[in-house]
């Protein structure tokens, strides 16, 4: 596996990779202000939209490489290379929606 | 869409079909079961706990027909398909983390 | 627990009750249908559409429930009585939130 | 809203603030990694991995809070205030349980 994925085309975030990094920055900016928050003994419904609202964040971030994976499976690498790749895929997926 | 959704290798679950509706049959009865709690006035708490078992149940069935869609989506047509089945399954994703 | 869940005010959704069993009767008519579709050979991700949607009804049904269960948490019985019900709510939140 | 939060026994998490900000502090740490696993070109599935985990992670934290605040809701003020804050609560667990 580590050696397949050291292979360009199997990354599949390239791209995007400084968007997906500022978004991560941002979240990071997020996380801090909520310690904050509770640095500053606010209120604990509005800590909780917070944590709502980085959980969020976090779910897109999770979309945009699983849509990325997907492209790659369904296009580069042979069958049986793809097909692995599904399965890992699909592993990932169950562990994001809570089920894995 | 509906045409090319009618050839055989597009369905992907075929294989545990009976599988599957045996598991809905039993969602449902679950379902059944619920309203008969209400019915009875049993405690909300209780009625709570058999609602997230039946979540659990349908993702179950979901995460399998996602498994099989990835799966036909690797390996089966030509690549123009194989990216179109991908977007598909990804927006469905995005549907079950409640982020579509 | 049992006998003092025999109580009206425990219940907590008596008042909507009749609502509460409309919308599970519909869940259980969107389950049948999800089989239909399965044994029609309809395209998963279709079906995958649905099965998110009748998590969507399940959730709503299982929010209401844990509002006036909050409610009642919060109103009746004495102080240990709420704070039970309160560490019995924080529970099934958790199982509904798929962390429990 | 806010003078009535200045309060102590409102605030709900004072006596585990500690506790919190090193959970914090250790989800931020986490979500650098991502980071650097992006800027390192990982595979992707092991980023959506530490993803998942991040996301539990705050999971932890928001019950954590909402079982702090549960309990200052059936527990302090008057009636009103109460059930002001179960509503509140309420309306935070529907964000979190992403149908808010």
């Amino acid at each position: 596996m580590p050696q397949a994925r050291a292979t360009a085309p199997t990354r599949g975030y390239t791209a995007s990779k400084d968007e997906l990094q500022r978004r991560l920055a941002r979240i990071e900016g997020q996380v801090r202000g909520v310690s904050k928050m509770v640095a500053e003994d606010r209120y604990c419904i509005d800590v909780l939209t917070q944590i709502a609202a980085i959980e969020a964040a976090l779910d897109k971030v999770a979309l945009g490489l699983l849509d990325d994976h997907a492209r790659v499976c369904v296009l580069g690498g042979e069958e049986s290379e793809r097909e692995q790749r599904a399965e890992e895929m699909m592993a990932a997926v169950g562990r994001l929606m809570r089920r894995g």
